[in-house]
């Protein structure tokens, strides 16, 4: 899981392919995780791991930033675009989190659900980031964009209806207050995706 | 309410002008629902299609922002000020639907005072963004930033106040956990409007 | 504690050295706070005198920036590192205003204990912001900066077990809202003191 080493040839989209790749293998990890209910010691550490293989990658980008003159796209951007991916990873982080300290166990409908849009999500996400290599991709870039936009509406209105319903069929406040702030963060991951694909087509904005 | 286009002439400060005005709809709509004390269906279409109609421009902003090389005023200013703006509507966009969501119902004096408070910073926030359209307007872009800063004070005081009170009268902590969130979120469109007249200030002392 | 005056002189390493010496001051208002184990009018009092001091060096440095045309390190630096000392003082003061609003009172081990570690990082965040003076200063700003990465690490480990901790011993739901919210800001400090030693560490490498 852990980046061995980082080639100082890296350049900015072989890094940028990197941090979605960890961002698909936490989304994925959300899913099994909610799929079976439970956050053991092991999916716990591999939950970790992900982060900080995801932390290495957006540190990786900064420092080739930092040292670079002639850059791909905008610094800003650059900046901005690992930041937005990084807290990407770090929110599904967050969730595992709060499922294990919580001690929530159980399959959750609506957290598998969460999972899965989250999943769908960030597939577009990556779609969109490592488009940018080639600006042919133009079309398809635009709408993995348009993919995420849409999952983003979707997302707030599962956390309505979810905690509309969570607060007319929980009567114990402190299962509300836990799984409140699951469902808040799991849209949370949605609006991060979409952060991520707005400095995307600001980026094409700009190339055109 | 939603913009039908927008010509390509569109000009920041005309863009800008609309983005506060839906600023200012948002506002009004809260007060007239926190005077009602309910928000029914055609009350929270109302509001999203407010919040909608404040993101295009928002988007618009962002757009022309890629697409021109001469801007009135820093570019990182443009982009900022307009992000806070639709901040502003979205907290605002927040509280309405958490109201929906969490069937609050019945008037709440404390978030009628705050829905005053806020109609008046987001009329001093309007007030000091059509200002830059012509900087011999300085002394009252100034003083509707000293407004702005005061009422952000006078909404902290207001939440310490109504959290105290809430927590000494609210025995079901469920009430506490929605009010708690409503409260909170009504001070952070104050601070929010602070944010937007920091860059106005900024601003203002670049072009000194 | 207020800034009686600010000469036109001041630059920007006066500055972050003022920025800082009050962030230390929190950190240590916050952990005798913690010791005695409540806030009185008094301590409330000097803990908003804090705030408002170091709002108004973080204004100073704007100013200056906005001012000044030549600066030791990039403007978005000292743009970023000035709100990010800030938010460090902002997050003390606002765990010092809940245990007020919230009347928490008695002396809380975890809390004490937090209050410790984040003395611990706030002295090594204003080594290391204090270091860039002079960039023979390398090795040590850099240690410093290990040393709040390593806190914060402490700092999640701590927020996991006391959370863990309160939602099996805590059986007043009022009870845990409240000392749930102390903690997550306590650990957020950390977090905040992590992004400003990230800012440092760019400053670093563009001198390289």
């Amino acid at each position: 899981m852990v980046l061995a080493f980082l080639p100082k040839s890296s350049n900015f989209f072989d890094l940028f392919d990197k941090q979605v790749d960890y961002a698909i293998e936490a989304a994925l990890h959300l899913k099994e995780i909610a799929a079976r209910g439970m956050v053991d010691e092991h999916a716990g550490q591999k939950m970790r791991d992900i982060e900080h293989a995801g932390d290495d990658v957006a540190h990786a980008i900064i420092d080739q930033l930092n040292k670079t003159f002639i850059t791909p796209f905008d610094r800003e951007d650059i900046h901005v675009l690992a930041k937005e991916l990084d807290d990407v990873i770090d929110m599904i982080h967050t969730i595992v989190n709060r499922l294990m300290v919580y001690k929530l166990t159980g399959v959750n409908k609506n957290l598998v659900e969460f999972a899965r849009v989250i999943e769908l999500s960030v597939r577009a996400v990556a779609h969109a980031v490592k488009g940018l290599r080639n600006l042919k991709n133009l079309k398809s870039i635009t709408e993995a964009c348009v993919e995420v936009n849409r999952l983003e509406n979707v997302g707030d209105s599962m956390r309505d209806k979810v905690l509309l319903e969570l607060f007319e069929t929980e009567k114990d406040p402190i299962g509300v207050i836990k799984w409140k702030e699951v469902y808040e963060d799991a849209e949370t991951v949605l609006d991060i995706c979409e952060d991520v694909v707005h400095v995307v087509q600001s980026i094409l904005v700009k190339q055109a």
